[in-house]
C-alpha cells in the first residue's frame, strides 16, 4: 500500500542526490523462464539514465534480451526502531527506516563505443573518485578491444518513485520517544537517522496527528 | 555468468550464518501488468523458509496472487577495490567485493494464526533481540486481531545460491597487493573485507593462478 506521507517522488533533487550517492542497487528482470529475478549490480545514474555493465552471456543478458521490461531498485536501511520506542506492550509499532527509490524502465543493450566508454568512465567516476587509471575513451588503444568485449545497458527510465520513510506518519508525542530513543541508544546510522526524521517532518512544531505530507508539500522542488 | 570460485551454495552453514544476520533482502515479483517487480523487505529466515509480514492490499499480495513464483535476494557490499590495487593502468580491474544470497521459491500467504503468530515472534526476536515487548501468540488477545489484519507470507524455497565474491580468482601477488590496500586505506569495511579474503582464499600459501575452489572444495560443510 502506498503510504503517501513518505512519498518523495516528486522531490527530484532528493531522489537524484540519493541514486548519486548509492553504489548498488537490485535489477529485476523476468527471465526466459517466467521466473523473476532480483541482481545485485553496482550502476551509475548518469544523463537522466541507469548504467550497469557485465558480462555478454549470462542471465542478465539472456533475460533483457527476451523481455526489455525491467525494474531497478535502490535502497538504504536506516535504524531499526524498536516497539517499546512508541509502545510498551505490543510488538507492532516495531519497524525500521529506510530510503528506496523504485525504476521502471527499458534495458537497452549500447552497442556504440562512444556510449559505452563515456558510461563506464561516469561509472569508475562515481566509484573510485580518486583516479588512478587512465581515462576510458573509445579511441584509447588499450581499451578498444575491452569495450567492445563488455556488455554495457542503459535502462530507459519509465517511472521512478521514491519512499523515504522516517517516522512522517508518528504523532509530535511518538516522533520525540523515537528522537529520545535514538539519542540515548546511539548506534552507528541512530545519529543520522535523527538528523533525517528532523529533515523529513517538518512539522515539529505541530499538533499530534498533524499530516506531515500536507506540510511538506511547499517545501518540494 | 556464473563463476564457480566465488560459488558458496553448498556451504550451508556459511548461507544461512548470512541470512539470519541480514535484516533486510529485495522480494522479486512479477506483477498482473506483466512487469517484474523488486521491493525492499525486512524479513526473518524461520524453519529453512523465508518470512514477510505486509499490508493485507497493495503491490506484493496483488503480485503473489496471480504469480507465486518469486525470487528474494539478500546482498551486502563490502570494499570496493579500486583498480590500481591491481594494475597502474586500466580501469578493468576495479571490483566490489560483496555477499549474496539468492532464493527462488513460491509464496504462500499464511492464514493460520498459530504460524502467523509464530512467524512474527521469530521476526520480532531477530529485529529486536533484546525483547521489550509481550510475545507474540495467537492466543493473546491484544494480538488476536491484528494477526488476522496482517498478512503473512512464507516463501517455501525451492533452490538457493549463494555467491561471496572476496577474491579469490586473484593471482596471490594480487591478492597480496589488495590485502596490502585494504590495510592502508582502512576505511569502515576494509578490515572486514580483508578477514573474509583471507578466509575465503584458503591458499596464501598457493602458486599464483591456483584454483581456490578446489582447493576450498574439502572445506565445505
Amino acid at each position: 500500500m502506498r503510504r503517501k506521507e513518505f512519498d518523495l517522488t516528486e522531490n527530484r533533487q532528493e531522489t537524484e542526490a540519493f541514486l548519486k550517492e548509492m553504489t548498488y542497487g537490485f535489477l529485476g528482470t523476468i527471465r526466459p523462464d517466467g521466473w523473476p529475478s532480483v541482481i545485485p549490480l553496482n550502476y551509475v545514474y548518469y544523463l537522466d539514465a541507469v548504467y550497469f555493465h557485465g558480462s555478454k552471456i549470462g542471465e542478465k543478458m539472456s533475460a533483457i534480451a527476451t523481455e526489455p521490461r525491467v525494474t531497478f531498485t535502490v535502497s538504504q536501511q536506516f535504524a531499526i526502531i524498536p516497539s517499546y520506542a512508541t509502545d510498551p506492550e505490543l510488538a507492532c509499532p516495531a519497524s525500521t527506516y529506510f530510503k528506496s527509490v523504485v525504476i521502471r524502465g527499458y534495458a537497452r543493450i549500447v552497442e556504440d563505443l562512444e556510449e559505452k566508454a563515456a558510461a563506464l568512465e561516469a561509472f569508475m567516476r562515481k566509484l573510485q573518485p580518486e583516479g588512478g587509471y587512465k581515462k576510458i575513451r573509445a579511441d584509447v588503444p588499450a581499451y578498444v578491444q575491452r569495450l567492445k568485449g563488455v556488455a554495457v545497458v542503459r535502462i530507459d527510465i519509465e517511472s521512478l518513485t521514491a519512499k523515504f520513510k522516517f517516522g512522517q506518519n508518528l504523532t509530535e508525542d511518538k516522533r520525540t520517544s523515537v528522537l529520545s530513543l535514538l539519542a540515548d541508544r546511539n548506534l552507528p546510522l541512530d545519529e543520522e537517522t535523527a538528523r533525517l526524521m528532523r529533515k523529513y517532518c517538518p512539522h515539529a512544531g505541530g499538533s499530534p496527528g498533524d499530516n506531515a505530507w500536507d506540510r511538506q508539500a511547499g517545501n518540494r522542488t
